[in-house]
C-alpha cells in the first residue's frame, strides 16, 4: 500500500519555514512552525537519505524536509483516514518530489518500506515500544531516531527504550510563544511545550 | 571592501542543523542551533534572494543559510577582526557557495552591498537605529528583516522602529533547555531566552 | 467608595497556595497560581504595610497576600462591576481580613487612599502612565511597584516609565506548564507568559 | 540527632521572598526564588503542619516555610556537614521559630521524627526510592509529597513511584529568566528548568 503520491514536481525553490496556516489540518494538531524546524535540524538530514516520518499527521514533517533530500526518499506513514486526506491535499500544493504516502498501521506497514536513515515519530497510535523496535532493528549504527513528545509518559517510554537499547540520547525542551502580528496589543501566547528526543545508534 | 571569500565548492548535500560546537567560535556567543534554525524559518528564505547577515558573529547563520540560497547570495558583514577570522575558518569548513564577507562598521559598509530580500541582524554594535533605517530604505515591499534580541533594551527599540516604520511584526520568544548526552543522569540545561523579532515591510 | 467590605474573621491558618479554581472568576483572566505567588514574592510584603492592589481582578493577589499582611491593609481596586462581584464572594469565602474593596477608575479613587508601600499593578484600563505617575507620587523610598505585562506593550511603556523615574528594576519572565492530574497521559499544557516587573523607588 | 537548632524568636514580621543571595549557600545549588514559593504554594501549607524538608542544601525552603507555619513544625534534613553549616547560619539569621535540623542519612534517620503532613524532597543523595517508600508509610491519607526535579531521571523514577503508589499527581515546569538590574542593558539569564512535583495520597 505504499502509494507513488507525488506533487507535480515544480520546485518553488529551496526554501524552509512553512507557516502553519499552510497546511491543511487539524488546526490543533500541527506541529508548530518553531518546533517543526527544530526537528529538522535534530534530524540531521543529509540530501540522499531514506526518511520514515511515522504518524505522519497533515505530512508537514515530511514536506518540509523534501527540500533538504533532494536525492532521498520520504515515507510519511499515517493510519487515519481523515489526516490522510490532508496529507494528499499539502503534498500536491507544495508540489513535493521525493514524499510518498504509507496507508496502514505502524510498525505493521514498515515491513514494504526501504531500510531507514533517519526516523521521526510523531504519533505512535498506543503502539510506541513496538515502533521503537522495529526502527531500531532496521536501522543502521549511527542512524537516527527523532521523537516529539508532549505527555511526560511518551518522554518517560521513549527514554527507557532508548537507554536499554544503548543508544545516545539527547532530550530538548522547546517553549515557544508568539505575538499574534494582527492585534492592536502584541500578546503573547504560549505553545505547549515538546520534548524533543534524538536519539543516535551506537 | 566586499571579498569574494567563498568555500570550495564541494557540496556536502543539502541538509540542516549544524552543532553548535562544528562552528569556531567565542563558545558563549554563538546563536544556539535550535535559535539558529527558527531564525532561518522565519527568514522565508527562497532560493534566488539576497540575504544581508548584519553582525555576522562567527557566520553561523550565512553558513546555514548557504544550502537555503542555491541561487542566491548571502553578504555577512562584521567589524570585528576576531569574528571575521572565525568567519574565514567556519567559511572553509563548511565549503559555502554563496556567502560573501564583508569587512566595515554597519550602517556605512552597506552601501557598497546589492539591495536586500532579507536582513537578519544579530549584532549591531550600539547602531540598531541607524542600520534599520538603511535597511527599511533598502528593503523592497514584503522584504523581510529578521532581529535577534537577547536584551529588553534592544526588543524594545527594534520594536518601536518597526512600529514607526509601519511594519507587520511577530515576535517569537523561545526558551530551549537541552540535557547533555554524555553525563550518567539527564539534567536539563537552559539557554537564555531570545526574541526574534520578524518584521514584513508593507 | 472605599468599602469597609472584609470576610468573617475566621482565619483559616496561615497558608500559600490557592488553586485557581477556588476563585470565583472570569475563567481565563484570573493570575495563575504559580505566578501569583511569584508576584507576592516580588512584593517583599511586611506584615504591616499597606499594598495598593490596583486592577484587582478577582480579588486574588489581595486574598493570599492577606495572611502576608496580618497587621497590614489591602486596597483592592476594581472598576468593574462584574469583577467587584467576583471580590466580594471571594473575599467572603477566604475570611480575609485585611482587604479593602475599592470602587472606581484608577488613578481618580486613589487620592481617597493612604499612601502605599507597595502597589500591584495587575490591569490598567488604558491608564498605564497615570496610574504609575500617581502611585510614583505617593510611594516613599525604597517603595516596591511590581507589575504583571502579558503584553510586549505593557512591559515596554512600564520600562521606559520606571527608567524615567530612576527606579531599579528588575524584570522575569515565568513560563508556567502544568500536567493535568486528572486524565490518563500527562500532557504538559502551557500557560501564557508573564513579565513580572518589580521596581524599587530610589 | 534531632537538634533543637532554633533562631532567636524574634519575627521579623510574616513574609514572603527571600531573595536568593540572602542565605549562606553554594551559590550554584540553591533553589531560586521564584521555585522556592512555587513549590511552597504547592506544598499546600496549613498553620499547624508538621514538614519533613528532605535534603535540605541551605535550608531556604523550611526557613520561608516558617511563617506559613506559625504553630507547626519544620524538619530540615541534611546528611552533608558544609551544607548544614549553612543551614545553621541562615537559621540564625533569619530568626526561624520552628525548624528544627536533623543531621543524618534520609531515610535511616526519618525514624526518630514525628508523622509529617507534608513532605519536601529537594534532594535524595541516591536513595529517592527509598525515601519515598518511607514517607509513603508515615504520610497520612490527603498528605502531600512535594518533590523538586532537575534531571530527566529524577522525574521519570518518582512519576512511576507515585504511580504504583496510587498518588493524584500534577507536575508543573517552571522556566525562568530574569534581567539583572545592575547593568546597562536588560539582559535576559535563563534559570534551569525545574520540574514540581506535587502527589497527593490517596
Amino acid at each position: 500500500l505504499v502509494k507513488q503520491f507525488e506533487g507535480e514536481g515544480k520546485d518553488s525553490g529551496s526554501w524552509l519555514g512553512i507557516p502553519d496556516d499552510e497546511f491543511a489540518t487539524v488546526k490543533k494538531l500541527i506541529t508548530k512552525e518553531e518546533v517543526r524546524v527544530v526537528t529538522l535540524a535534530k534530524l540531521r538530514l543529509r540530501q540522499d537519505m531514506i526518511l520514515w516520518d511515522i504518524g505522519a499527521g497533515s505530512g508537514s514533517i515530511s514536506i518540509e524536509a523534501d527540500h533538504l533530500l533532494p536525492n532521498g526518499k520520504i515515507f510519511a506513514v499515517e493510519r487515519n483516514p481523515e489526516c490522510r486526506d490532508f496529507i494528499k491535499q499539502n503534498l500536491q500544493k507544495f508540489h513535493t518530489r521525493n514524499v510518498n504516502l504509507v496507508e496502514g498501521d505502524a510498525p505493521a506497514c514498515l515491513d514494504d518500506l526501504p531500510d531507514p536513515d533517519r526516523v521521526f515519530i510523531g504519533g505512535s497510535g498506543g503502539h510506541l515500544w513496538d515502533i521503537l523496535t522495529i526502527a531500531d532493528k532496521r536501522l543502521p549504527a549511527d542512524g537516527r531516531i527523532v521523537l516529539n513528545a508532549i505527555t511526560l509518559d511518551t518522554l518517560t517510554a521513549a527514554n527507557e527504550f532508548f537507554a536499554n537499547a544503548g543508544y545516545e540520547v539527547e532530550v530538548t525542551t522547546i517553549n515557544v510563544a508568539r505575538t499574534r502580528p494582527l492585534t492592536a496589543y502584541k500578546m503573547f501566547e504560549a505553545y505547549n511545550p515538546v520534548y524533543i528526543l534524538a536519539a543516535v545508534k551506537q
